[in-house]
């Protein structure tokens, strides 16, 4: 089996390639991969990286290249340039290669938008994105189902939580506070959170997702209805987080905690999540919050 | 108030520009424009063409401006050129230009799909687009409501049904049978239809549309939830609609019935329709086959 892993460079793309490479034939690919990352370097814009990647036809893609939610605030054109316009030539050039290839597709909880007025979130949640990240995920979902409709693909949206713990830096992410604690926690800095102690969000650790990624190609093929699914994830309390870190880390968490209105509305008031339709599909969580910060933690060991 | 009104050369347009002119500045914007009609030409992908329309302000646009289903199916780049691309730059110049302009965008009923497997078709209906056509209009409707969350404009998307009786030349819908039904019957012609008898489909004349787009306009500057609204329709059946414009135009109908099934399937099944949120907000349908025949008849002649 031929897989093509898009933003194999990223923290769930190199976790997704390590895990799949003893199982198919990957072709990594990532604007600049890892160092020792064999693979396809270059834009998905480019017809030249799409015509290398599907040289020798495809069975699965998995398509993780995206521009982040706070990135693609800053800056909309490459937003919706990377997340609207790349991934439709790529669905394009993977119908064009394979034999209804799978198509994995990376979307994200911020498809469902700030989730005022509902008391908890499940699978019959209306979509109503507030991020332009939010609403090029939604918009795909919508393309890429119609394509399997049509028969050009089997694709299958998988609606990631926030993945912890990714590098320092924080890649463009809104959300990038929650890595940044797994960091300031194992080094002994001080951090200060622009959430409540009592704040609430969806977690998943990069071990985890890459698992259900690779789930998700098996499912794929079967072309399941619907298209689309919001995967389970641990919904944790922010100052419940910092004490498992602490534990397991060895530490004296230096934690304070400085509300922002606009990030606690966007990231720290997750409501109970329901997933019965991937439940029953076998899609999981990192199960407990202890086994999610160990995963985690391994992240930046 | 100054509204721009985009496909102002179409059938809908040229009405909603006749009867907006006595109550608006209407800036009318097409490829071309019809002889007599003051405004706009050029392509709407084109900044300087958005420069041109938004160079005064805008209180509201009516974007019509679409490659319909027949012609995306058969050149799906100038499909997505127009229907997704446009309509992004289009609603970012609106944005830039106004001040919260509503923004009433000609959705179509194509977003539904094929509605297999369901007995009837409502406000709850999923959103399961079958055509290229139907997945653009599908995108656009979350991508309008997400600018509208975020205070950029005032959208209001319309699920317009098919709408009769279109210029003979048919326009690239694959629906343009039933606009030449009329056309032969007037010109009492044989027509051989691709559908049977006893086929359903839901219409609305030009004028209702074009009046149901001037109520979208107050209607969205009141910012309404949803953002998206099915519009009322009449569900017709061919045979019934066939004798309604035999007896207004005095005509022996030579009419006969090859159903192609992929045409029956997609245009001659239509469910009945339920459309409460549309008509509580005071949306109208023809309201008899015999309005809607009479409204049609008078766009041929």
């Amino acid at each position: 089996m031929r897989v093509i892993v898009t933003g194999a460079g990223g923290l769930v793309g190199r976790r997704l390639v390590e895990a799949l490479s003893d199982r198919a034939q990957v072709v990594a690919t990532d604007l600049r991969l890892p160092q020792g990352m064999v693979g396809v370097e270059g834009d998905l814009n480019d017809p030249a990286t799409c015509a290398r990647l599907f040289a020798h036809g495809c069975d699965a893609v998995v398509h993780l290249a995206t521009v982040p939610g706070g990135a693609a605030e800053a800056d909309p054109a490459l937003g919706w340039h990377v997340n609207v316009e790349a991934t439709r030539q790529l669905a394009e050039a993977a119908a064009a290669a394979g034999t209804r290839p799978a198509f994995v597709y990376a979307s994200s909880i911020a498809v469902l938008g700030e989730l005022a007025g509902v008391d908890r979130a499940d699978d019959t949640t209306a979509l109503r994105p507030a991020l332009h990240y939010g609403a090029h995920k939604a918009m795909m979902e919508a393309w890429l189902a119609t394509l399997g409709r049509r028969g050009a693909l089997r694709p299958l949206a998988l609606r990631l939580p926030g993945i912890v713990a990714r590098p320092e830096a924080g890649a463009g992410l809104k959300s990038a506070f929650l890595s940044q604690l797994f960091h300031a926690i194992i080094a002994d800095q001080a951090i200060t959170l622009p959430v409540s102690a009592g704040a609430t969000t969806w977690l998943m650790s990069a071990q985890q997702a890459a698992a259900n990624l690779i789930h998700g190609i098996a499912l794929a093929r079967q072309a399941p209805e619907p298209r689309a699914l919001t995967l389970p994830a641990l919904r944790v309390r922010i100052d419940a987080l910092v004490a498992a870190i602490a534990a397991q880390a060895g530490r004296a968490p230096q934690v304070s905690y400085a509300p922002d209105p606009e990030i606690e509305a966007a990231f720290g008031r997750y409501l109970p999540l329901r997933t019965p339709a991937a439940d029953a599909l076998g899609f999981a969580s990192d199960g407990t919050l202890d086994r999610l910060v160990a995963a985690a933690l391994k992240e930046i060991a």
